[in-house]
């Protein structure tokens, strides 16, 4: 912990992240501006039923002004939710600066290992010591994370009576789309019982999938696949030196592709796959092995037996012959259990076979004898076949290899290697972006929270624009929802941000990456740099960059 | 290319590498300080006999001096041979820049693809536009490596061609151990025949095990062990966030694990193996799984899950039973290959079970299945069982995984990912400690070749105490060499510099390591910084801090 700092933590502790103007004289002297009541994406009169007391309030935006009343001292609870992403510790810390600006005694409660730690009452309390040892650090260790969904009502009276007995004037749940999701539900709730404690939520996810008009981007993304980008620029500098591999690299990203996407933009890679194209070109699996060998074979004509390939870890899911496959294999598996036990992968898949459809059986067949295993091998819960599971990396290699055999015409060499990034992004330290917008999402959840804003989002806006013209504002969670289904159920949630193939950044991708595949367009992004020329240490991504309208060559 | 340069990229090429003080008037004007006749570490009279004309050369200091004669245009070769490893570039830098320094007309012939590129007169001429496009920067891209071997004497009469056809002063080698052998065995036929142009040797690789009183590290371990270090460090964090995984990290270096070491000074894993001393202990397989599954199951007992563990790529090698086992199976399966055909794994297993040794047989049936099936698979050129080719971090996760669901002590889980990290690191932009000591020996080169000094190797020494003080010169490259058997022939190599169980690196994991077993003593030393602090953009690996003599907390 502290004692163990490394030299680079020590003088990232130093760091004081920059925030929005408006915040600048403290979480107390903020005027609020109100705007109009707002409605959710979608599903308008469903979302309205289900949250009665929270539906419609206005997105406010903060001004700095004089505080109108006297300083008190607030408590409030904090809870870090589902996967790990980089700057998570500086939201922390800007709400502990926000709640002290208020008042000297206000008190941060930490609860310990996610929404389970809520609900059990389990908590620290963050002093300014604790504090201090992670500022401008990575991981969620202060207080770590779980991913208990608070979904029942049994949960939400127990989360009541913990805010209750700790006299708690707000809850901040930092987490991702599912999690801000539970906020919502919990701060309905929490309402509909008189409680005195509001809950807010900040948006989290290195996946990039929170996003929306008032949310630009979720925290963490930033951080996460520069990391990535470092790692896959130098695979292409070993790819361009060594001239005989191949490099499969998948990216962390379970539903949307942004993260590959945004690591292409940096990279430029020869090829880049994109969950969300594939599904909406319908492309089967055996049209996207063909769209990578077809790559590989013409490299490999012009001489070239390398090259490197981005691979989104959602993709199987997201080609719909897969998907067919999943849920009738799931369904005969189900029915024909006994049937199979016992057998190797081979008479299984024989067996198997029959009781799918035509085109599910070819698909299954094309599979590699590995796959085909894990297919069969792993069930979830429900007793679904866990696609997830599924190497996707190995799989393309294997299933490029076949089709590259089968062709007369090919005369190159295909060695391919395989990688998986994930872990080793999430809670890297962050970058001066992420240190400093999570700090700010932070405090402006210390205004949320001042201000008894209950079902409230934190919202920093303009980002683009550099600390100083940052706007700070909260958004009403229902604003984002729609009813999807899950499990069964319509459930209101909020809706994921996936790749948007008529966007700049993806179109960003689709004007170069032929060019691209060709040749060796590469570029090495290099580690976050954390000092140096403000070009290099405070660059944003492309995709936000685009998004916002940037001209990039 | 330089085209594509990032932004970190564009803004590293503005950085100047720092030279010894003795290199800083030009190449021209150094003086050489020569001292005694040197001899080979071991095996003096077989070196002796093979190098007739290169043997017993002094070692050579460099003092910067007027120069005594007159500048001439000098016209050097330069070759990167096998793995990458960052730096490479400033070396060649270096190099230009020196041989620039002596006269404008110098001229830098670059062979392409390694050894091949001289054997087959293939090159480019490297003027400013082409070197300033790479300086700083990692890979060998300029003009890629290779791993062709110049053993035989047809292909130094080829070498000998090129040289004298493009009227070559010298020719650099940048290589490891065995190609800087190669470079030896070639100045010596040269000067056997007389021939004009020298023979001179540049240390690299980043396993670090090329390394001796005159070599203080390869170039490259710095810069890819940092790479590693941020990586594993940020794995730790997630650990210690996510709290229910252990993360088993394989890291490159196939015969000596100074990377593993390094790499576990810098972040304090809860288990690090060091094939050395495996080796030196004689440690069975399931001594080796004992000693990982009664850390994870003592975490366990004290609640924790999850941890990190770090394991050295070669280390299967080092396992006396399993080299026992490999030797065995090869014979086997050379003399039985028709028996085992066409039978699955299990009955191959049991086949085999009986033509190698009791011991043999019960190592091979301790194994994964999937490990059993690797082993009878794949066997190289030699016939012989392929163990590089066993993902060791799998290996180990199995059959601690097996080991701990035997004990009935056990009340943990044990939910264990793996990584490998090798590519990620190799082609990593040099930190400011490679970026200066590369240039510095490539620079030491155009010394050496425009004095002469054939079979000699780069050499700056003093390396903890900053460049200011670093000391220039050249060793002979038979100094460091004995005879070792390879392929059934004994043959003068480059002595190996394996991890030293009494010296102070592996003492100071030694001394820790207990510790750092039960704790979460990790350290999370993040991305490679280039500008900041100096404390953090010019810090040394603990390796050489300690073997050079810094007292380390």
């Amino acid at each position: 912990m502290s004692d163990n700092l490394s030299v680079l933590g020590k003088a990232r502790k130093a760091y004081q992240p920059k925030l929005p103007v408006a915040l600048r004289e403290g979480a107390l002297n903020v005027k609020l501006n109100k705007g109009k009541a707002t409605e959710s994406v979608r599903d308008q009169k469903k979302i309205k039923a289900l949250f009665p007391n929270t539906y419609g309030a206005p997105y406010v935006s903060f001004k700095a002004g004089k505080a109108a009343g006297n300083a008190k001292p607030i408590n409030v609870g904090v809870v870090l939710s589902g996967g790990q992403a980089p700057g998570g510790h500086n939201v922390i810390a800007g709400l502990f600066d926000g709640i002290k600006s208020i008042h000297k005694n206000s008190k941060l409660f930490g609860f310990l290992g996610g929404p389970s730690g809520l609900e059990n009452g389990k908590f620290i309390i963050i002093d300014g010591k604790v504090m201090d040892a992670y500022r401008n650090t990575g991981g969620f260790d202060i207080i770590q994370s779980g991913r208990t969904k608070l979904e029942t009502e049994e949960q939400w009276q127990k989360c009541l009576k913990v805010a209750n007995e700790q006299k708690l004037d707000a809850i901040v749940i930092i987490g991702g789309d599912d999690s801000n999701t539970n906020a919502a539900v919990l701060g309905e709730y929490f309402q509909s019982q008189n409680a005195k404690c509001v809950v807010c939520g900040c948006p989290k996810t290195i996946d990039g999938d929170l996003k929306n008009e008032y949310i630009e981007t979720s925290f963490g993304f930033d951080t996460a696949v520069k990391t990535y980008s470092e790692l896959i620029g130098n695979i292409m500098r070993d790819a361009n030196s060594a001239q005989k591999y191949w490099h499969f690299i998948k990216l962390m990203g379970r539903s949307a592709s942004h993260i590959a996407l945004e690591a292409a933009l940096q990279t430029h890679p020869n090829i880049t796959l994109i969950s969300e194209e594939v599904k909406a070109k319908k492309m089967k699996l055996k049209q996207v092995i063909k769209y990578v060998a077809d790559i590989v074979a013409a490299r490999a004509a012009d001489g070239k037996n390398f090259g490197v390939a981005l691979i989104p870890e959602g993709l199987l899911e997201f080609i719909p012959d897969v998907g067919v496959l999943i849920s009738e294999l799931s369904e005969a598996l189900a029915h024909h259990e006994a049937e199979v036990e016992g057998l190797d992968t081979a008479a299984k898949v024989e067996k198997l076979s029959q009781w799918v459809s035509k085109s599910s059986a070819e698909v299954l067949n094309s599979l590699p004898a590995f796959v085909q295993a894990q297919l069969m091998l792993e069930r979830d819960s429900h007793g679904n076949v866990q696609v997830s599971l599924i190497e996707t990396e190995k799989l393309i290699i294997e299933m490029v290899k076949k089709e590259l055999k089968s062709r007369k015409s090919f005369k190159g060499k295909f060695s391919a290697l395989n990688h998986f990034f994930g872990y080793e992004g999430r809670c890297a330290a962050p970058s001066n972006f992420d240190a400093d917008y999570c700090y700010s999402l932070g405090y402006t959840a210390a205004v949320l929270a001042n201000n008894k804003m209950n079902g409230y989002m934190s919202s920093v806006r303009d980002l683009t624009k550099g600390a100083d013209k940052w706007v700070a504002g909260g958004i009403p969670i229902t604003m984002m929802m729609n009813m999807e289904r899950r499990h069964g159920e319509d459930k209101p949630v909020i809706q994921k941000a996936l790749v948007e193939l008529d966007a700049a950044p993806f179109k960003f991708l689709a004007k170069n990456r032929e060019v691209w595949a060709k040749t060796e367009s590469y570029s090495y992004p290099g580690p976050i740099q954390y000092w140096g020329p403000s070009e290099v240490a405070d660059q944003m991504t492309y995709t936000i960059r685009l998004e916002r309208g940037a001209k990039i060559k």
